[in-house]
């Protein structure tokens, strides 16, 4: 089709209704529009919206007709937001042309492969909001059914790094990376505090949970503002050497949102994806060298040593091809880190490591200062080896402690997390040695108690790998806002059955 | 989780919105609900919604807060028939529970393969609405990308045909079906007509236009009552031998049209699914014999000669292990069959070639006496190479004509097709012998006119493969009931191109 019957199409005025569909945008047409007839459009056509020179292309339902008038369409929330938070007098609708990059997923489903500018066209489609969810579920699920090559997942990545805004920067920077599944594994705080106290430049920025009960940036919320743009963020990381700010308002690799939704619905995280979706997002945000923590466990993301070691290579080797010296630490994955899990609570095992508290938990000290030994090292910051001795010192004597909270005070000031107003204590139904942990399980658990949408929930663990356990003891104590997420989570507790495993 | 988890949820009533959102149920709570806070509900959450021992899987949505009181539910049209068509003062809404059969579909999806018992729950939790589109798009992907052997086409066919309805007859009936792309190929009225004519039964059930103008039961409903239940079907098919009815009503191989709508939205047609699609549908039906037409042609479903005797074979031997005898016929699909694209015009052009009339599409009647024949010897009316006669003097003395009348009388009485309001000719801008035809461009032509929900909508060729033409020559003529339809078709000719490529 050309632009000419592009031009066709109806004229309607648009009408916000509120309505939250997380990403996808729908527009609803009354169930009578004339509009639709003429145009042939039927709920779930995909049709395109132009008003003031924005485009967004949205799914179709019809009907809401109480809330239209007969010359409106109703835009949800994502609609609104893509054609720029306003009312437009005059809309355009039409139908969606195909889009035309789904013919090399097409393609790529039918057995072919995807070069450079087919992955780069694909991707920009996407970031523009022209594929249905079904479109981007036929993508990743056609790119893990026969697994995106080393090639393909370098040009995926380059796509994806290009596709949304990007960080330069006048000085080296480093950054540090987990790829994540692991409960309560909130080493970056620590690790940012320490690089920057030693001298390195770590601009960090975090996502917010997307399947988890906590991200870092919800856990660094309740300290301090987060939601930081990126002049603030330059002038944070210009004065204290390091930020911990969250990324999601950067537009860094924006499609990495888009294709994470998609398998979280499917419940898959294909390797090629993962890679991509890590990189872009760090060769965006300008880092030339980069720490990846790597859990490696029964329940956590990478179950096996042997996926461990090959993730790192293929990882090591796509970075390397964009001038990013990428060091991966294998860690171990069999159970949550710290104590806590929830951003609240997890801030408070972050704070009482950065502390020095007798009582601060051990795992979480150790996987930050290994993490930390590595940043330096690679960072120059020390000599090979030399990582580890540093990166105590600064943490024993204070240095990072007063690093963390200038960082929070330039990003906005500092309070003390909160603590949440219901405790609930899961005790032992029988006796034995902890053997298992489910770290599934765990974060369900403390999803159901409100983490991460309230900050102060979540649960903390009172029994770890090996501990003797007498029934009756405390294996956790469930931490909620309300009654109903208390018992929810007490439901799913008594439900769920072993999210710690003793031996008989 | 257990029943006991399951039951925890929230209790809300529910109000019908009068949302259409094609086949997929959605659900909308208020933003401000608590329900969603307690429940950990956000939008796009999948939900089980359980009243009066009806459970529907749906997509929640959040906001229309004019619509709904604080403790309603609304309820999309495909989420108020699930849930039994009626208002329900007490709903219990909570998570949909993880669908445990896509843990088969992800093994599906990392290199394994699917065996009976897995496809069988598949499409068990695919009938019940518990799959998402995302979901569903991975499923088909998957068996695209690494595709479907035969033992998992196998497989998956008997899932499709024993997940609905079916028909059992007391006497052998036979069956037609085309797997279609090909405008206008409207043989199956003709073919019934002679196949009942000469005492075989054939209880031919249709679908509507999918993608395309016209489906069968269109085509039909411009004539008679298409919308049969089972035991009229029966009836009609037990005093004339042979019905022209709908099949959307029976519930056969329910799977099918899901799983279609899906391939639609990719724009896929893979041959695995392809042939489950017809087979579990006419197994459903309780066939024993099918002759299926397989067009061949560039714009076509199947392209090449090759294809299209893969596909036979394919077809042909899966149907055996059924215990269905195919026989599979490949004919010409380089351009549209008949003279004329929409469900009432191509019942015309029928009606031309049942009554003899001189000025009928030969290729219409040559392609439903090929068929006709095919099916006579196949369901033992005539000896082998007898058909063709048998067939054409049961069309040239009428008897087709009256069976096809007295079906029709059968089912609700006949009628002849209407003509549309408005009529427009495209003519040629140039001169020279058609060389090319597009069908797909035919179909759309067609589409924006108004086919198949303006049921005298469509267009009527005046060129064919071969034929001279000069310049101002008449190309085809537009059929609309409203000028902007009209108008539409009409701007996609000016801009679209050649449908019709004319020889410089």
């Amino acid at each position: 089709m050309d632009d000419r019957h592009e031009q066709s199409g109806a004229i309607l005025r648009t009408k916000r209704i509120g309505l939250h569909t997380q990403r996808e945008p729908i527009v609803v047409m009354r169930s009578d529009c004339p509009v639709c007839r003429s145009e042939g459009l039927a709920p779930r056509s995909q049709v395109l919206l132009k008003a003031d020179g924005r485009e967004v292309a949205a799914i179709l339902f019809q009907g809401a007709d109480e809330l239209l008038a007969p010359n409106e369409i109703g835009l949800s929330e994502a609609a609104w937001e893509l054609l720029g938070g306003i009312e437009h007098e005059r809309v355009r609708i039409s139908h969606l042309p195909p889009v035309e990059s789904m013919g090399s997923v097409r393609g790529r489903i039918f057995g072919g492969s995807l070069g450079q500018t087919d992955l780069a066209r694909i991707v920009e489609d996407v970031v523009a909001g022209r594929y249905s969810d079904v479109q981007l579920s036929a993508f990743i699920t056609a790119g893990t059914a026969v697994p995106f090559d080393d090639e393909e997942t370098f040009a995926l990545t380059a796509a994806m790094a290009g596709a949304g805004d990007r960080l330069d920067w006048e000085f080296d920077v480093i950054d540090k990376h987990s790829v994540g599944g692991l409960p309560g594994n909130r080493t970056t705080p620590i690790v940012v505090a320490i690089a920057a106290a030693a001298g390195l430049r770590i601009p960090k920025t975090s996502s917010r949970a997307i399947t988890s009960p906590a991200g870092t940036a919800d856990a660094m919320e309740t300290v301090t503002k987060v939601d930081l743009d990126l002049d603030t963020i330059r002038k944070v990381v210009e004065a204290e050497g390091g930020c911990l700010a969250w990324g999601g308002a950067l537009r860094l690799s924006p499609a990495d949102d888009i294709f994470i939704g998609v398998e979280r619905q499917l419940d898959i995280d294909p390797e090629g994806q993962l890679i991509a979706s890590v990189l872009s997002k760090k060769i965006a945000a300008g880092a030339k060298r980069l720490v990846l923590d790597i859990p490696v466990g029964p329940t956590a993301k990478v179950r096996s040593q042997a996926a461990g070691h090959d993730l790192a290579k293929r990882m090591t080797g796509i970075a390397a091809r964009f001038g990013v010296a990428a060091h991966c630490l294998l860690s171990d994955g069999r159970q949550p880190v710290g104590r806590s899990v929830g951003p609240a609570l997890e801030m408070m095992d972050v704070l009482a490591v950065l502390r020095g508290e007798s009582d601060a938990p051990a795992d979480l000290r150790d996987r930050a200062l290994t993490l930390a030994a590595a940043v330096l090292e690679l960072g120059g910051a020390v000599g090979r080896g030399r990582g580890n001795e540093r990166a105590r010192q600064l943490l024993d004597d204070g240095s990072a402690l007063r690093r963390f909270e200038s960082i929070c005070r330039a990003q906005g000031g500092f309070r003390e997390p909160k603590v949440a107003r219901l405790h609930r204590i899961v005790t032992a139904s029988g006796s034995g040695t902890v053997q298992a942990v489910d770290n599934r399980k765990i974060a369900r658990l403390a999803k159901f108690a409100g983490a991460p949408d309230s900050p102060s929930a979540g649960l903390r663990l009172h029994a770890r790998l090996g501990d003797s356990v007498n029934r009756g003891d405390p294996l956790f104590t469930l931490h909620a806002e309300t009654a109903a997420e208390l018992n929810y989570a007490l439901d799913y507790a008594a439900s769920a059955g072993d999210a710690i495993t003793l031996s008989k």
